[in-house]
């Protein structure tokens, strides 16, 4: 359970062949592009390398391996990217959990549980570490691997937007963008693109709205038969938590999830306001501008009980 | 009117006094966080230095400018930022049209109308080009001027996801972090924050939509009265267009905005569909992934054509 540095790590790398690359489940532009972009870096040094991962790759990633041929490895050197646990491993948990030889992450969380591991968590992204390792490495930046660490790092980052973002992650990604790669084109397939489903789904949770609280409250209801009716997948629901709260004057944007026995509840605040504590009151927690929880019942029941503790959490003023 | 490089319109600008700097009419973000840059950078280096816009800077804005003591200025030295010709000056175009020393701008359309003019072209914003005036100005880069140019950059580059984005955005980009500055807080104010009117909006919108032709056709409607409705005024609108293209399988997104006597049909298509050609059938004309035209009659009426039209230039394939 040795912690590395780039150089080391570099170094046991180019001692081994036949490497194999694993990535977390529900696989993200992350896991992936990082995972490519190594697996690429590897075999332009003569290395023998793959990339597997528990679950399919969505479609939209396909073009960041679709011209790379697979390769049937022996006696393999077993590497994870971005996987901050073995769990995290999926169906391959089983085969490869307690046998991972080399771990490349950027989450303070990484369980440590591998034989080596380079964490750099203030990376944006497992991407800014695969780049770092090109040079001791002697890969060059090509356009391929150029094109996977940009998924990686824009993916991560929400195109820019998070608080991971520091001035290297820009500077990392200026480098990626001298060698000549569509960004736009990564982000338009990223970031604007939806599944019909998801539309079907946007639209009814934006029936269901209401404003309660003078506005300070807005609630929005997915139910198991709006699930069914526009054929989402689990997938299809990222990032619906945070409608809510990003309308203008809303200080605590709610989404109540139709689940078995009652409600499973999304709360995301802006500043003034406790997602956390809310949560708390119902025996769920988080952090303070996104928290969860469950409550038993019916959908009215769940929105009552919910306004109820907002209204004494924060009294209305005159 | 002279083309000037950086080091010229510098030299220019400290050879004056009392310097009036005029924002573009609809003010975006490119053209007020480049006014208040150079203002504030002005200011540092010891001129009278103030910003005006022919309309109100939009509360969003408000944190570029509210910790600024306005000045009156006499004799005044007037440089336009980011305006790319004298009409978008609106109403101070009959005080100022004719009277510009000085335009900063990165638009290629611009008219050289300005007495001296500093044009980079290659820049994604405004804010690049006042970004390379900061060293010959002798000015430092402080926090309040990064936030301003980091404002103008992320706005007029969508986040970085436009093709406009070069590695020297990023690098310019990866500066203005390092001074300080929450670029998280100015994205999630910028991106990530609606009008409960455009919600409502996208709201009806999105109860309008209709697939035709096996899905390759999305069509939304924006009718007088869901504007009346929701409340909505023109800036709630921007972007609304995009929503229909961005879903996978659709190769032509149309809104169908009413008019008087007719609609307004905004087209934008993904590859192999020409969103030019289609509108140029009725008079319009644009680009090959967006375009515009109007067409006279009724809703019903106006998307017959519309189909009509696509289909003839489409056929299905059996």
């Amino acid at each position: 359970m040795a912690r590395l540095n780039v150089a080391q790590t570099a170094e046991l790398l180019l001692s081994q062949d036949n490497i194999l690359i694993l990535c977390h489940r529900y696989p993200d532009g992350d896991t992936v592009g990082s995972a490519f972009a190594l697996c690429r870096a590897l075999r332009s040094v003569g290395k023998r390398a793959n990339v597997m991962c528990g679950d399919i790759f969505p479609a939209k990633f396909g073009f960041l391996f679709a011209d790379l041929a697979p390769d049937t490895l022996r006696e393999k050197f077993i590497v994870a990217v971005d996987v901050a646990d073995t769990s995290l491993l999926g169906v391959l948990e089983k085969d490869y959990g307690s046998k991972v030889d080399l771990c490349i992450d950027h989450h303070s969380s990484n369980h440590l549980y591998a034989k080596n591991t380079l964490l750099d968590d203030t990376a944006s992204a497992t991407g800014e570490v695969i780049y770092d390792l090109l040079a001791p490495l002697g890969a060059e930046l090509t356009p391929s691997i150029a094109l996977s660490l940009y998924t990686a790092i824009s993916t991560d980052t929400g195109c820019f937007r998070y608080t991971n973002v520091t001035s290297r992650t820009h500077r990392i990604t200026a480098d990626l963008l001298d060698v000549g790669i569509d960004s736009h084109e990564v982000n338009r397939t990223m970031f604007d693109t939806k599944s019909p489903a998801r539309l079907q789904l946007e639209k009814e949770m934006l029936e269901s709205m209401s404003y309660r609280m003078n506005g300070k409250v807005l609630m929005m209801t997915l139910s198991e038969d709006m699930m069914l009716r526009s054929g989402a997948c689990e997938g299809d629901i990222d990032g619906l938590s945070a409608i809510p709260r990003s309308i203008e004057g809303v200080g605590i944007g709610i989404i109540l999830r139709e689940v078995s026995g009652g409600y499973k509840i999304s709360v995301r605040t802006n500043r003034g306001f406790n997602a956390c504590e809310i949560c708390k009151l119902f025996g769920g927690g988080g952090h303070a501008a996104a928290a969860g929880c469950f409550i038993k019942g019916t959908l009215e029941e769940a929105k009552d009980r919910l306004l109820d503790a907002i209204g004494e959490m924060y009294p209305e003023e005159d």
